[in-house]
């Protein structure tokens, strides 16, 4: 096995008992991306020679003094929204032509702090305004879409070119292209990690959060990232525990897990729900108890979101889209322009919406600690493909299909969660999303854990990232 | 001395002692109702039968088992936005014909729990939009305005036709008519008093506070008032001591007050002027060391106020906006209108202004404790005075002069404490603001309990209620 295929947690194992130098690991994820990024093209700007000092000063630390923790020296990679100092944040946009960050944002620096190696910046859809990545590959089958907006990080992880990687989640975008990629996403509470230095699409639903190869790994990257920062003003303050790590035990015995009986099971294609439906069994096999939850205000959920994104999108773009709309890509900027016209009644009523939905939701999770449903409706589309036909002959777009079983996490603000659950007849990647309450990361990542000890697609699985 | 003089704590100690009965108490206040009220007209509905039997009630309950506190069998009113069921809730609009109101309000009860006795619903300016309250005369001038939009609640409290009475605060809607009609108004922080069953003006400014005639009255209601409510999803949590009474001491010493070099003082009064500035350097005489402070953004203070309010009050008029305008008066009509075209855009730049506004104000208060300013920067204007004169020869609107030095502390959420501070040559009263950080009313009480000590103009003074 080489190095670049270990996960998070095992990597760090073998740095911590002096099998692995930080430096060995660096140099096999490099040639891994040199590898395959020319396939894939995850990477936005890959910084090697920074990563191979960064990674040789981590060795010397370790040698000396011992790691710092778990992230001490394994390299990673950030959706290129987040600012490094010193780096360009291109938001795979021309609009950020010659832009160079003047420090780091507050999850860059935590990640630093915590002795993690840069490996470079990832593509997101242009400003993360969409959910394919065109720059982006499946890292399945390369004619398919990445997923986006973070289509970089989540092929990255994928393919063994980054340990572990950043993303953001506005609509899903953390969680769409992991699942699509059968990787691990992670869209943490609204305002459990911070935001202060991350290109912004709308504030109200925005959210950092972890791409992993397996669900032990973002428990270890949260608890790297999580807590209060003064200069994001959605920031919630310290918890009682930020401990977030599963234990080994894979016994769910208590867990009250909620199966819709509505919305997360309409319009999904077979494959998917079969999956799911197999995966929430073995649950229950594991000793959960399974409750049929209705989901509330379903009709509400496109409305909400678009209806909060959209102005807010435009709100922060105002400057540029004024001065050079011609540097947008044609599906942004129509999105953008469009945000422009938005009337306040209309955004003031989504926001009231939310208000109720979120109420909803919180009563829901009296009964269930989590529930679990379809991460995406369908596995990746091939590239270019408009939309998707569903059995009953509807049509459905690929990028409002991503969004919709998604969106529910981003409006309520509660943590979801994307782990692999099996492949579809073409092999491409299946994901079950499991919510939970707010702060209730550690019953996800639990349920999540556990789910992972006994899914047939298998923990810390390297895509390979070739045509097929 | 008659009951209906009485202040609050005043009342509360005789009723303690067995000195006054809730009923004589009830039965003075209410002749003073009937005397007074035909010409001040502050009250929409006296509920003098329903008042009788709740004071008769409370009498029993004390004879028999002592207070439940300090508000048990003290008469009150409610600003007519608040809820009290069975009771029409007029909001002073001709919209609300026929309205009847299914559950109290959070306030109304727990007041009610408290054992306050209800005397009847004060005057809004119509749905709490604009700052005069045209129903309703000044106290001391009944050729000027109340002031608003809580001016039934100042009125009632001001000529003793209530011992005190609740109101609300968007834009200064407490702190204007208290201040105009010389009685103690306290918007408290934003969150800390539950807004559930009171009828919104802009929800992200809407506050409910008190007004009284002592600062000590203030405190004991808040201490009613405060605490979680999940029904207001800006309600927040408990916090660690809900005592707000300041001590009898008077002695300012270690207390840090602000005198800002900017805003507060520009086109003022020169009476009131002089009177502030009288009242601060009193406070520095009781031990408080004085600081020059800058206040900042208030370039956009106006901007940020009106670009949430206007907004948000359209959107929660929606349905009857377009069912029954001609019931709304013309003023109020033209507001809600003209808030249907608001774009959303323009909606979001208010909204991240206030942000900058609130963390460059929380700076203010690592210098200081508190803020002293006036409060309105001239004195009740004759009714039907459209603008106010100022001495550079410009021409203020009454209401934007009345919005501007009150608006700051509805945009940052932070408590401000109006208190009488003096008289103008005419003989109108002048108050004196007292800002302080988020849930630092014990600060701004104490201050303000130190300033009342040594004012001239009394505590607890009632006004005369006859024409001037």
């Amino acid at each position: 096995m080489e190095p670049y295929e270990l996960t998070l947690s095992a990597a760090a194992e073998a740095i911590r008992t002096g099998e692995l130098s930080p430096v060995d690991l660096t140099d096999s994820v490099l040639a891994r991306v040199e590898q395959v990024d020319p396939h894939v093209r995850a990477y936005v700007t890959v910084v090697a020679d920074g990563a191979r000092q960064e990674a040789k000063e981590a060795e010397r630390e370790i040698s000396a003094t011992g790691p710092r923790g778990p992230l001490h020296g394994i390299p990673m990679a950030l959706k290129d929204l987040i600012d490094v100092e010193g780096l360009p944040t291109t938001a795979s946009s021309k609009v950020r032509d010659g832009h160079r960050a003047s420090a780091d944002s507050a999850v860059a620096a935590r990640l630093s702090q915590a002795g993690a190696v840069l490996l470079g910046k990832t593509h997101t859809h242009e400003f993360a305004y969409g959910l394919t990545t065109p720059q982006t590959r499946n890292a399945w089958d390369q004619g398919r879409v990445a997923g986006g907006s973070s289509g970089g990080s989540a092929v990255a992880v994928a393919t063994g070119s980054a340990t572990f990687a950043l993303g953001t989640d506005t609509g899903g975008s953390i969680r769409v292209p992991s699942a699509l990629n059968g990787v691990v996403g992670l869209k943490p509470t609204y305002g459990l990690v911070p935001r202060s230095g991350v290109t912004s699409l709308s504030w109200s639903l925005d959210h950092v959060g972890t791409v992993t190869r397996s669900v032990q790994d973002a428990a270890t990257v949260l608890e790297a990232l999580a807590g209060p920062d003064p200069r994001d003003p959605a920031s919630l303050p310290r918890t009682a525990s930020a401990r977030y790590t599963p234990g080994a035990e894979g016994d769910l015995s208590g867990m009250r897990i909620g199966v819709p009986r509505n919305y997360y099971f309409d319009q999904v294609e077979p494959d998917v729900e079969e999956a799911i439906r197999g995966a929430i069994d073995a649950l229950r096999d594991l000793g959960a108890e399974l409750v049929d939850v209705e989901i509330p205000m379903t009709r509400y959920i496109q409305a909400i979101q678009w209806g909060l994104m959209v102005p807010e999108a435009s709100a922060y773009h105002e400057q540029t889209l004024r001065t050079t709309p011609e540097l947008y890509a044609g599906d942004v900027r129509i999105l953008l322009e469009a945000g422009e016209l938005a009337l306040a009644g209309d955004y003031l009523r989504a926001q009231r919406a939310r208000t109720l939905m979120r109420d909803r939701w919180l009563e829901l999770f009296a009964h269930v600690d989590i529930i679990a449903a379809p991460s995406v409706p369908a596995p990746a589309a091939p590239s270019g493909q408009e939309s998707i036909r569903w059995t009953d002959g509807s049509l459905e777009a690929v990028s409002d299909a991503y969004v919709r079983l998604s969106a529910p996490a981003n409006i309520t603000g509660i943590p979801a969660l994307t782990v692999p659950a099996g492949r579809d007849r073409a092999g491409l990647p299946i994901g079950m999303q499991l919510l939970g309450r707010p702060l209730g990361e550690a019953d996800v990542l639990r349920v999540g854990a556990a789910h992972e000890q006994v899914a047939s697609f298998g923990r810390g699985r390297i895509a390979p990232a070739v045509a097929a």
